[in-house]
């Protein structure tokens, strides 16, 4: 039980389900003296809104955010953060029959095991929606990576089978891109898919990478709390991932040590960097620093309109179809959230790391 | 820092350099009455013994395990259980020029960046050793998983190219392939690929998959401690891992809904049961009741005695060929460490499960 | 950092300040099926709400709680419960001065030294309107602890010099003093003590005893998260309070061993009892099936109308004089927040004793 | 469970049973670079060695101290150090009766009950000696004090009736005194009355207290994480101590805001400070910068060579007489202990006080 919050010095608890009164954020430990507002992060927050194209659901929420404590005079104050966003356009009745029998892809099932029963409407606390505390808790967290000129960027690099061309990518693509991809070629490809599963009733999944850049060197805490074993924690506790790989990662499984070992090298400035970055940006699960790579595998919407086997709870074999209004692809709005979990989980870290040496203690208090 | 600490319940710290005096670990949270005695736990540590095939590293080991605490006649108390394995045939001097130069792939330079310095023998803390501690742990939690009927299996799936093929596989093949493979043909085409690989100073990574059976459905901490997430981060927190998927993992993402939903069923006997297991027996995060299923990506070793380049902390670019006894491959001796690290989260996730409703808590005490 | 969550399996986080817009609490680990809503919760905070007296601050607030989240059709789903309180009556106003100087027995000084400045409107973060996350959360744990039959009641013991009388004493009491106090005699003489202090611009302090009963035998977790140990944080993180004790507690420094031990003894039902209770109901740490008991000191209201000695931010020595309305003592008003941290504690304890034994946990899962 | 472990950031975790093969504790979160080795070690736990005065057990036991791992060349590397204390004077077959009933005012009876069964020899995990490894991880974090010219000095207040005088102490007295005491002459009358307790069978309790110099200001996390209740926890986790209070602690209840509240004045210097310290060097919950106060009341030692009645396991009313070797009292060797807990407490919450701005945060990395 208890697993609503995440982190250890910056710590979030987020709250609130689907179809309920509020979804919200605690953030406590940011640090006193950063500049925070609403506006800062409903930009954040809209980055995640629904409703933004004609390939998200049609679920109409403005997801505005209101900050109700830590923060005076447009600072932080190091006091906890609280943060809701109010539900509105809620169709609780669509659910209603969803609560006699379980959906496939869901864990209409699963919940219903472990806690005798289930708050039905909408998937209650296991909705997309509960990322929007995470969405607001990562803004924050990027605020403070802005300060050490750490960036944290990720886009969708595939849908389907239909991949990015590297060659063809741009950062300012990727707001362009209905589905947050660097490649609009692909995207305009992807469009056609979409529109082709949409009505095939059925649903898409994909690939978000992600690139950090900026890291200090030695950012992690041996040997459990490495920064890529708690990244992938923070990554594969957003609601559909399936896998994620740092580097090469699963190419690194059919290589051989002279292929996959990045040689150091002085470069033309005098410093150590490396020739290639199979390693991902993580050396012993630490930053390297170089840049720290990885890729989140994302399931296709598990609620589709198809019609769809399964059980109900009076034990009988039924039929359904799924009502309400789902995106076709998770993985474009997901975009946001694997950002914001990088984010959290990187300033957790190097706040972590500071003291890694006794003269970073002394430098502070002396 | 502080980051040798692992588990909320069933928690394990582990301590301890390669060429240190002694590895170690203290596992805190056993129930008492459980059967514990060192004979035990050293089945579990011979699997990851080295020299035992041509295939390991020479260095000589016996890995005798002694229980310092926590155990009387026989039984844990339900005290700390400090474990300790005496280090014994250190070649220090092998390492000696080491202190002078960044290993590519290791993390020489991501320690020194870190702590100011480094304990360069034999990798110190970022040996293979440290595993040592996880495996001895691990035995305990695969005890307690026993008396509840849930069964951990891990094996090879592939060694560079080769794959294991699941119409040959038997699972009393594991022990007698050198490589850990339950498929002997498979087993038998590594041996020549690894004998050729050693020849040309070079190394080989693999995939390993686990296999947990006998779950009981729904554990899992939402939003954040879900299952497949702590077992990500306990994964990945192994040295040599760089990525892990869950069930049809980097696949999903290239399906669509209706392909990887895992149709409900009622079976033959009157249960609840899916048509396929795409999920990887995961819903939202909880056990499902059937197989949990997840592989792991393991890079090749770094140490290769192949020359490398490099550069040294004088700021030079130098070439090197590491010297010291090293495993062609670490996938086969890692595949008890996986096991034991699942062992020890499904452990911790089972005892946090248990609060999960009233009536569990009024069960015990009343 | 991130000091505003507390707990482990039943864990809260609180946030909000005197002056902002709200103050509230998100408490996770609430097992599912408890019967809750905001009736019940609300009977709870009313026992802490200003302006019920004539001896309590002036501020006028319903203190009207908000279920946000984690319940549905009444009962608790195993999410996390979210509840809020909007701040009503706030007279900011009135603190502009503060801004510029340190209030004797505040938290000013010490705030702005720890971030740089501080949200100084009626002490925000410091603000007794603090404990309102605590006690929203202590109710929750109060109707876990109803289901076992484990009672918590605290009252006040002294205020001032003046001491209840035991044999004078009835629960009924407490409910009908204004202090708190289960003797109604003494509940008179602190009566007229108050209004002279009152009217001499000085405030009170005093003690609040708290007598637990019904817990099962064995709660607690040796070595650092003894059951006492857990207490005595809890009780010590309110604010204003500077000691606690146990049993015969500082008395016992005096005593000797054959005094302080208490000789077990099989009572006339065969059960093993004590025949004293000095050690207040625990051994080594645990429970011991026998009343509870600690004391608390409660330190007078700092904020007094009395002109006093103090410095502002520009260096200088000044006098001042406290606006605001104030308390002029806090014991009774304190006596639930001390009755729900200690509800607080022994809920998250009893759910860690849950994995003590083998037997325990093969109860739950077979 | 897993109650062995103290600390977020410098973590202790301690093992080991009195009549076990050794005590042990693992030290997590030492930064890197710090001045350690044995010597520096054991000069601390010779200050908790039985067999020093006549007035301490007869247990013969040199506790020599072994580190056996996360120091090189000296220094601390940032790795786990591992401590550990063979047990060698070990008398088990004096416990061998009291297998068989419960000795009043020892955790025999609640340990039964708790786990099922107990390591009865010498109490086993309750034992005294499981300080040991508090003391030895306390050496280390009085080290990195040191560092930062925080100084923690406890000493003995009273024994029984007998308190010391302060006109009489001074800091070079503790260490000549065999109870720790500052006052010569109150220490001379104690061991007269020790003589007198020990010939009639009995045993003694009193206060210890403990003074904290040079502590930064701001050092604490609101609002369950202040310092004040981190300390009690520490303090009120060690065995037999029943009551912890700061400052004027008990007396403040008793007191008025004007008499307890400490003025703030400029002194000579230009400086802020207080002109008294009622509060104990704490606001808030915060480290004001004056010095932090703190005493403890530790119960006269439970093992008594005195006829005491009890009940066996067989539910007989008995009467038992304790052999083994005894302490008449523990408050000297408590005194190490006590400073032990507390300069853990301060090392972990300087560790966490460092990421209250942001300022700080940029000055490490940037």
């Amino acid at each position: 039980m208890a697993g609503s919050t995440y982190g250890n010095l910056f710590k979030i608890t987020t709250w609130g389900e689907s179809h309920g009164k509020a979804i919200g954020v605690v953030v406590d430990g940011v640090p006193a003296g950063l500049d925070l507002n609403e506006e800062i992060i409903q930009q954040y927050l809209n980055r995640r809104r629904p409703g933004q194209s004609e390939f998200t659901t049609e679920r109409n929420e403005s997801d505005s955010v209101e900050i109700l404590s830590g923060t005076f005079e447009g600072k932080s104050t190091g006091a906890p953060i609280s943060m809701i966003v109010r539900n509105k356009d809620q169709h609780s009745a669509d659910y209603d029959d969803i609560a006699t029998y379980y959906r496939p892809g869901h864990a209409d099932y699963t919940f219903d095991a472990k806690y005798g029963f289930r708050d039905y409407r909408g998937g209650g606390r296991t909705s997309g929606r509960e990322t929007i505390g995470r969405v607001a808790a990562g803004a924050i967290a990027s605020e403070i990576l802005k300060k050490l000129n750490i960036n944290v960027r990720a886009y969708t690099k595939s849908i389907g089978d239909i991949n990015i061309n590297y060659s063809n990518c741009q950062i300012s693509n990727i707001a362009k891109s209905p589905f947050s991809m660097p490649d609009l070629e692909a995207s305009e490809a992807v469009e056609e898919l979409v529109r082709l599963k949409k009505e095939e009733q059925d649903s898409l999944g994909g690939i978000i990478e992600c690139i950090i850049s900026g890291m200090p060197i030695g950012v992690g805490e041996p040997v459990f709390d490495k920064l890529d074993a708690n990244l992938a924690k923070a990554i594969m506790s957003i609601g559909a991932i399936k896998g994620i790989e740092f580097g090469s990662g699963f190419m690194a499984a059919k290589s051989t040590g002279s292929q996959n070992n990045d040689p150091f090298i002085i470069d033309e400035n005098g410093n150590i960097s490396k020739v290639t970055n199979n390693a991902g940006g993580l050396l012993g699960g630490l930053s390297d620093g170089t840049e720290i790579v990885f890729r989140a595998a994302v399931k296709p919407t598990s609620s589709i309109a198809m019609t769809q086997k399964t059980v109900n709870k009076a034990g009988e074999n039924i039929e359904i179809n799924i009502k309400g209004r789902h995106d076709p692809l998770i993985v474009p709005r997901a975009v946001v959230v694997v950002e914001s979990m990088a984010a959290i989980t990187l300033v957790d870290m190097l706040f972590m790391n500071m003291t890694s040496k006794i003269d970073n203690i002394v430098k502070i208090y002396k």
